[in-house]
């Protein structure tokens, strides 16, 4: 038996925030006080690190469950699936469902229910629930659904990561820029063709770097309430990144028994081009090899960081051949990576 | 191989609300209409049908996160275990961490990585993180450490319970009376003993049932902000209990392989005094008998509904001694049971 993706689907949401957007912000440091140059140049160097041009925001009527039942409905026809034969809806988030201009996280009912309520869904042993990991969320929720399968508990999973991280930014804080709106699923079935899932890897480092992204106040400290919004410590992340998500990779491809010449595509969260670029240098140098050209499709330069959200709809943009140069074929191996909030790490080798 | 619970450990907090301390709180109706009686008669009819007299509240400077350290402390001490050799630490909530006189839910970190970060566990390898199931979601959480436990992907879980309902309640409401807090935690393990989890059974009711426990306005419809609370639909949530219930108490026991008179206890999650009477009168009628005496442990008269915390606190307050005429002794054949929002159920057969 293997364990297979069967369907993919995302929600890219239509609302496009350009970089120029940002102009007229008003940026300052953690402690309050300004840059000393204009916008301009805030935003090219920004540009310049995170390869971010623009990325998306929901529409305002709309919250993260609307999003996760797009993408799950979408996975659910392209897999061909009859819904009712979900054993688990499984949902990946981690800011629920906040409502336009609300500083509130509604997750009760859970963002599962929620989807499973509008799909229509009638069978009560599709049990649905949703898992918080940070940014590596849906990773993490594949390799549950595939626990559940392994152990007979279930045949079929529909897997979901949806998040709205332009509800929960500061604006006055430059990494607002980094963060989106998406939405991406997958259904993973019990299989009897060859391939699909080959190893997974996860990891929580809370020792020493459990807080370097976090909820905090306003970096306009007069701000008189204390709401608190999504933070981040960028050169933290991007060190623990370095150290740690190559290795992981390495074990994972290790314990998948195949080689690094049969890997034909990795799939990194998109949190960082610089970043994912040095990753994927660092996992190739484990191999005294650079990493072959366009290995690594890239869809930060106009979607941003999604969080849960971009594995998923990476593969499915290059699985529909929306991303140049890019594509997958049959029995391809693939690595899929995330590293975030936790902080959390994980990787899949899969065979296509 | 059989799949155990080897410690348990629970958090009550110290902070007693009686009934009395409700005595001076304007009580309105969802429309904002006033009830036609004082509240002394409004608290007695409230405590003859969910038989609370008093709550625990969370002392001011600590958070959910917090009470699960404590807890899951605890079942690591009890259980005797190495914590560096667990492999997953599941924490089931649903409001994260919500600071005192704060509206805002803080779930990033996720509380599993704080709860690991707390407990000083360094093994990256011990993976955390959050389930999101309503009320029943510690029970979900056992269910799906036996998941990678019987897959090979676990040997040692650390399962905890953990919710702060008091920060979360309009006090305008009713139902707000209702509510606690608490955490409960256990170690599950691959064991070599005979025992552990029979069978287990869960759902999700969404096609129509999805919105009885939502995130809503105060009761006070002048008040000028959309700050939201937990809000409930009590009449349907008690007609969705006694209608679906039994019926998976009842199928979870017949697929455990063990007799009706097998049973010793029953621990049901502590919502509703009156409903939890019902509940297990209609289970022992599909089998044409009257509840045995003592059957079914209550906690609610001192500890209120904390969600995820009543069964592991009970079961943990039972094994202590610290329930009236309530022991368990090895090899004793127990049920747990939830319902919650989603609306989610299950059921759990386990031989202690």
């Amino acid at each position: 038996m293997s364990i297979k993706m069967t369907g993919l689907g995302s929600f890219i949401p239509n609302l496009k925030r350009k970089n120029s957007d940002f102009l007229k912000h008003e940026f300052l440091n953690l402690d309050g006080s300004g840059f000393p140059h204009a916008n301009e140049i805030t935003i090219e160097k920004f540009k310049a690190i995170t390869g971010i041009e623009e990325r998306r925001y929901l529409e305002e009527d709309l919250s993260t469950s609307d999003m996760a039942t797009v993408a799950g409905q979408k996975a659910i026809e392209n897999s061909g699936i009859d819904p009712e034969t979900l054993d688990y809806i499984i949902v990946a988030h981690n800011y629920g469902d906040v409502k336009f201009g609300s500083v509130q996280s509604d997750t009760v009912p859970s963002i599962a229910t929620r989807v499973k309520h509008n799909l229509r869904i009638k069978n009560p042993k599709c049990v649905g629930y949703d898992v918080l990991f940070g940014c590596p969320g849906w990773i993490e929720a594949v390799i549950q659904a595939q626990a559940f399968i392994k152990s007979g508990m279930a045949k079929k999973c529909l897997v979901i990561g949806a998040e709205a991280l332009s509800r929960v930014v500061d604006k006055y804080d430059r990494d607002s820029m980094i963060f989106s709106d998406g939405a991406g699923a997958t259904v993973i079935e019990a299989s009897e063709e060859p391939g699909g899932i080959l190893a997974h890897n996860s990891a929580t480092y809370a020792y020493q770097d459990a807080h370097h992204i976090y909820f905090g106040k306003s970096n306009r400290s007069e701000e008189a309430d204390d709401t608190r919004y999504i933070k981040m410590n960028g050169r933290k992340i991007y060190e623990f990144a370095l150290t740690h998500v190559p290795e992981a990779m390495k074990s994972c491809l290790e314990e998948s028994g195949k080689s690094i010449e049969d890997v034909k595509k990795v799939f990194i969260h998109q949190a960082n081009e610089k970043m994912d670029e040095a990753i994927i240098a660092r996992f190739y140098k484990q191999y005294k090899m650079k990493a072959p050209e366009n290995v690594m499709p890239m869809s930060i330069h106009e979607l941003g960081n999604s969080s849960v959200a971009t594995v998923p709809t990476l593969l499915d943009l290059v699985i529909t051949g929306n991303i140049p140069n890019q594509d997958l074929n049959k029995g391809d191996v693939i690595i899929l990576a995330s590293v975030g909030a936790g902080m959390n790490i994980n990787a899949l080798v899969y065979q296509y």
